[in-house]
C-alpha cells in the first residue's frame, strides 16, 4: 500500500479526480501462504488526471501490454475503485473482467456517485479488504476527500501579513511584507490548486495576474522536467464591481470566471460547477473575512514577516464573534521557515462529519 | 575556547555581570610547539554571578586549591579579562600575578569602565590574542554586549497573538489565545531576564503575579536541581496609574519597582540605575507600541496562535509609520513550534555601532 500511495502522487494534485495508485501482485502461492507483503509485482499504475485512464485501468493496461497474466492477482488500490461510467468506465468491473481475485483498499469512496465498488466486487466473489494504511491514505486524499464529503471545493485560505496581522500599512503600501521565499512558495502552491479566487477590489487595486509559477527547490518535482508547463489554475474574481477589459487576471488561456456575487456559498457552488475541488483564497480581506465568517476556511496558509505595522490594512475584519470563544479555531499541521518569513499552516477543527 | 564557552554557560544568564568561562591550559612544552589544543588542563572556572569570583579567579582559585603551579600557562577566557576592582579585584592582574605567560581571548571588553585588561597584560610581557570563536563569543553574550553598547537594558518584547495580531478578542477575554506549551516556555523565559516590565493599565486590568516558574523540558537546565529556587525578575510597573497595595504584582519579595512615567528611555534608565542588562516587556498594547515607537526593542518574542480573531485588541497601536518602508525591520533568529502555536524570535536590524 506504501508503493501503491507513492504512484497515487505521481498523479497531479489539482483536478476534479483523486490521486489513486494501483499495485497488481501475484496471486498467493496457496491458502495458507502469509499476507501480500513478499508477492511478486505484476504491474503498476496511477491516475494521471481526468479523461486519463484511472489507476486500475493504467495497470491492467500495462499488465496486459507486458503480457503479464492477472488472473487470479490481488489489486492494491490507494482508493475503493469507482462503480460508475463517467469520462471512464467503472474500474471494479475491469478489475473483475481482468479475473483479479483479490482486492485490497486503503480508503472507501465517500463519493455517493462513484462508490459501491467494493460491494460489486463482492457480489461478483471478489474478497474486498479496507481500511489498510488508512490515515495515510486519508491524508494523501485530504482536500479530494472533504471537497466530497462538504459538497463544495476545499477552501485554503492564504494570508501574507506582518506579526500584528496587517497586510499593509495605513497608506496601502504592502509590497515587501513577506520574502521573496514567501512569494515563491506561495507561487508554487497555485500550480496544486483548481482555483484561486480574489475579490473584485483587489482586480482593481493590485491588477494581479494570479499565475502560477514553478515552485523552485520543491522535493517533490521529480515528475516535472523544465519544459513541462505548470498547470495554471482558473483564476475566479468574487464580487459585483466590474472586472476592466484589460484586466491582467482575463489572461488569454480563457481561464477566467467572474463570480459576480457577495455570497460566498453562492461563489463556492459555482466553482464546484466547473469542477473546482479545490480553492485558494488569496484575498483581500473583504474576501478573508467573508470565508471565514461563513465558515468555510478549511485550511489557511499564512505566511508572517518579523515585522510590525501599526496601524496597516488587517488581514481580516469583524468576524461577526465577540469573545475568544467564539474564534475559529484550527489545529496547526506544519511550520516552515522561509528566509526571514514563517509559513504556519492550520486546518480548521470541526466535529467528525 | 568552545570549552570555555560551555564552561561559561553554566552561569546565570540574569544579572549585570556576563556570562564567562576560563581554561588555564599547560605552558607550551617549547617555541616550536604547535597551537593550544593537545594542551593539558590544568584548571577551569566559570562565573556565576555578580559578587561572586570572575571566571579567571574562579580557574586560578581552583588550581591553586589543587596544587597547580600555573607559571607560564596559557588562559583561555570568552571575554577579556576585566581591568578594574568593582566588586572583585581586577582579573589582569590577577593572572600577572599568578604568573600566566599568555591569554586567548574571544570577545574584547566594550565596557569603558572594565576594558583595558589586553593592554595592561600586554605592557607586563603576557602574549594576548583576542578575537578566536568571535561570533560564537559575540552570540553568547549578545545580550550583555548590547546593553553595554546601547547604554540601556536589552528590551525583548513578548507578544502573545493570533495570527491576524489581536491579543484580546473584542470583549476583552483573552486567557486561551495562546496554549500552554506557549505560556510555559514564556516561563521559562523570565527566568533568564532581570527584569518584567508591563503597564500600569494592564496591572489594573489583569493582576498579574509575573513570577517566573521553571521550564519544563528545557535541554540546559542540568545545573539546577528541582530544590534550586528559580530566579525571579524585578518586577516592573510603568506608568503614573497607581498600583493597588494589594495588587498581585508587589509580591513579598521586595523585588517590585513602580516607574512612574510614560517615558521609555527615562524607564530604561532607571531600571539600568538598578543594574538591569535585560527587560522582558510582557506588555500591554500601550507599552508595547510606546517601546516600538522609540526604537528600543532589540527583540520581539511573537507567540502566534493559529487563530482569527477579527476585531479584537491589537498588539500594538499606531506607530507613526506611514508605510511599510517605515516599519521597524526585524530579522528572524529562530522559530518554534510550541503545540498549535508558533514562536518566532526575530532580532531588531540596526547598522552596526
Amino acid at each position: 500500500m506504501a508503493y501503491a500511495l507513492d504512484l497515487a502522487r505521481r498523479g497531479p494534485a489539482h483536478g476534479p479526480n483523486p490521486q489513486v495508485g494501483c499495485v497488481l501482485l501475484a496471486p498467493a502461492p496457496g491458502p495458507d501462504a502469509p499476507g501480500i507483503f513478499a508477492r511478486d509485482v505484476l504491474a503498476v499504475g496511477w491516475h494521471r488526471g481526468a479523461g486519463t485512464p484511472h489507476a486500475e485501468a493504467d495497470a491492467l493496461a500495462r499488465a496486459e501490454a507486458a503480457g503479464v497474466d492477472v488472473r487470479g492477482a490481488t489489486a492494491v488500490v490507494t482508493l475503493e475503485p469507482c462503480n460508475h461510467t463517467g469520462r471512464t468506465g467503472p474500474c471494479a468491473q475491469a478489475l473483475l473482467d481482468a479475473g483479479v481475485g483479490e482486492v485490497v483498499v486503503s480508503v472507501s469512496d465517500p463519493n455517493p456517485v462513484a462508490a459501491g465498488g467494493a460491494e460489486h466486487l463482492r457480489a461478483h466473489g471478489v474478497e474486498v479488504r479496507t481500511g489498510l494504511m488508512l490515515d495515510a491514505g486519508e491524508e494523501l486524499l485530504r482536500v479530494w476527500l472533504a471537497s466530497v464529503r462538504l459538497g463544495r471545493p476545499f477552501v485554503t485560505l492564504k494570508t501574507a501579513t506582518s506579526l500584528d496581522g496587517c497586510v499593509a500599512a495605513a497608506d496601502g503600501s504592502s509590497r515587501w511584507i513577506t520574502g521573496p521565499e514567501s512569494r515563491g512558495h506561495a507561487h508554487g502552491v497555485r500550480a496544486t490548486v483548481d482555483a484561486i479566487l480574489v475579490g473584485s477590489g483587489t482586480v482593481a487595486a493590485d491588477d494581479p495576474t494570479l499565475t502560477a509559477r514553478p515552485a523552485t527547490g520543491e522535493a517533490d518535482d521529480h515528475e516535472r522536467s523544465s519544459t513541462t508547463p505548470v498547470h495554471q489554475p482558473l483564476r475566479a474574481v468574487m464580487g459585483e464591481r466590474a472586472v476592466p477589459d484589460d484586466a491582467r487576471i482575463r489572461g488569454d488561456d480563457g481561464r477566467f470566471v467572474h463570480l459576480t456575487t457577495h455570497d460566498v456559498h453562492e461563489a463556492l457552488a459555482r466553482l464546484a460547477a466547473l469542477e473546482v475541488r479545490h480553492v485558494l483564497v488569496e484575498g483581500g480581506p473583504t474576501v478573508a473575512t467573508a470565508f471565514v465568517t461563513a465558515g468555510v476556511v478549511d485550511e489557511i496558509h499564512s505566511y508572517v514577516a518579523p515585522v510590525l505595522v501599526g496601524e496597516g490594512r488587517r488581514v481580516v475584519g469583524a468576524l461577526g464573534g465577540q469573545s475568544i470563544d467564539d474564534a475559529v479555531r484550527w489545529s496547526t499541521s506544519t511550520v516552515q521557515r522561509l528566509g526571514d518569513d514563517v509559513l504556519v499552516v492550520a486546518r480548521a477543527v470541526r466535529p467528525p462529519p
